[in-house]
């Protein structure tokens, strides 16, 4: 039998590799360039994922492949039934972006609450404006809807700054540092108690425009709404006309229904609407966070052919 | 002898009023209004300054004036000196500021680390520039120079997102939540390691300029800055020099040496500084706070004469 090979669909720096190579001393690393000149049969673990290159090797009634590991959270993107079918082990990275997006929602709102926002704009203008606004964080009510790795990470933040934290979740399972949490299905019931709405679902069949006209109107007046989920989780015209209506009071927006956005779309403009250019997950630490994952994992599948940290569920999708 | 006075150099809500007058029913409230017309010597407790009807009554020798207790957390603007000689009791407001100061310092520290400032700034415009750094505020080492009320406030928050906390206090005396303190006199020692230094010293003779050239030629090469203390305590013209030279990354600076800061002041247009216009403490629940001071204080000024919180330590001036 041929020596197994790791193939890795994404470049990796070499103080990573050399660290791999030292983990997975029977195993060859091959990148995707490399792929051309190899049996693919005798892949037995992917990191990172591309469509035609990896459904070649999943496809194959005679490869050798065990393991998937993908650099995202979201698997909604991947051939999930196949990897199933086929006994793929497969993990995520999830957990990589709970402190980057968690600092970026903090960020939003304190850049609201405490008038950096207005601030920063009124220095471009070289203009001295004392008579802003400025509240608090401290106090507010906050809804996390999405109480995974992200979620938990804000609650447990937002908790020492003094916000009291309700979570959404499919059943409503409790966990620490939230004040309550409910199921997806009672959001309506307690939306109109909380001054922050923090968006982190998935994308799935059913959060498509789960932010529609009707969702807004159950907001508190005045409600900061934040979205730093997916953007066709929300109907963009919806949360426009809940902005300018006011229902909205602020809104802090990472992801859109279509990126980048249009040059003249009319959120660029609306003084109530902070918009990031979908960064709120991108760091610096990105990689070293997900090589920590792989390396876990790698060790314990070369001793057990099992995962240690993030294996999906595939009948959860996550 | 005549009904003790309570003057109020602040007007204050109808509410705050009555429950005044609820604890104080044997004295007479009045306001800066109604200060002519009474006999300035009856006063025996002011609440707010004001430096002219203030120092009327403060020099006349026949003065009842017992207690004064002010809006402000810093003293630096009173005439110290004369109180402590005619034995005035003198409380302060410090701890009113710890939320929104610390709230404002995270807020100005991720909104740097997270890129909103950009964004902001790109939004303006416009423009979709996904490519701006993003690193995190978990795993910088901060430094707080001034572990009072807020700097406490500000260690807890920040070790909760990650952050290597430390703190310049006079003595060096240990404190929760603070991997180590340090004396003031050991500050040049521990500059060089921080990431972050944040400025919280109250005004005294010894702060004033505390952070000049040389000081700021300890800092770790791209150090980021907050000043959230007072505007005297740096060397404008030093500070801007560093901020040139790179030596400061990035300064967020809410107090400076005249204020408002000149139109065509050159901190304006840096690009690595963030300008707010000395609102880092301003918050709608000031008066909510400062009141729950005033009431404690005065119950306990009423039966004992002693004050229970917040009384400035003449011989330290704060």
């Amino acid at each position: 039998m041929s020596q197994p090979l790791i193939l890795l669909m994404r470049s990796i720096s070499d103080d990573y590799l050399a660290s791999l190579k030292g983990i997975a001393a029977n195993y060859r690393i091959i990148t995707v360039e490399e792929a051309t000149s190899v049996n693919l049969d005798d892949v037995e673990i992917i990191v990172s994922w591309r469509d035609d290159l990896g459904n070649k090797i999943l496809d194959s009634p005679t490869s050798r492949l065990k393991w998937l590991q993908v650099y995202s959270a979201g698997v909604d993107d991947l051939p999930l039934a196949k990897l199933k079918e086929k006994n793929i082990l497969l993990s995520n990275a999830s957990g990589v972006h709970s402190i980057p997006i968690s600092e970026t929602v903090i960020g939003m709102l304190l850049s609201h609450y405490r008038g950096l926002r207005s601030a920063i704009n009124n220095q471009a203008q070289q203009r001295w404006n004392n008579r802003i606004t400025t509240t608090e964080l401290n106090g507010q009510s906050m809804l996390i809807v999405g109480t995974g790795a992200i979620g938990r990470q804000l609650g447990k933040v937002a908790t020492i700054l003094g916000v009291k934290v309700y979570g959404i979740n499919r059943s409503g399972y409790p966990l620490n540092d939230f004040d309550a949490t409910y199921p997806q299905s009672e959001i309506n019931h307690v939306l109109p108690e909380m001054d922050i709405v923090v968006n982190i679902l998935p994308l799935t069949p059913d959060t498509y425009h789960f932010y529609d006209a009707n969702r807004f109107k159950h907001m508190k007046d005045g409600a900061v709404f934040i979205n730093v989920g997916r953007g066709p989780s929300v109907d963009t015209e919806a949360l426009i006309n809940a902005c300018h209506s006011g229902t909205i009071g602020f809104a802090g927006i990472d992801v859109f229904e279509d990126e980048p956005l249009a040059e003249d779309h009319p959120l660029w403009q609306m003084e109530n609407v902070l918009i990031t250019p979908h960064i709120s997950g991108k760091t610096t630490e990105y990689n070293r966070r997900f090589f920590a994952i792989l390396s876990d994992n790698l060790q314990e599948y070369l001793k057990t052919g099992r995962l240690l940290r993030n294996q999906v569920k595939f009948d959860q999708g996550y």
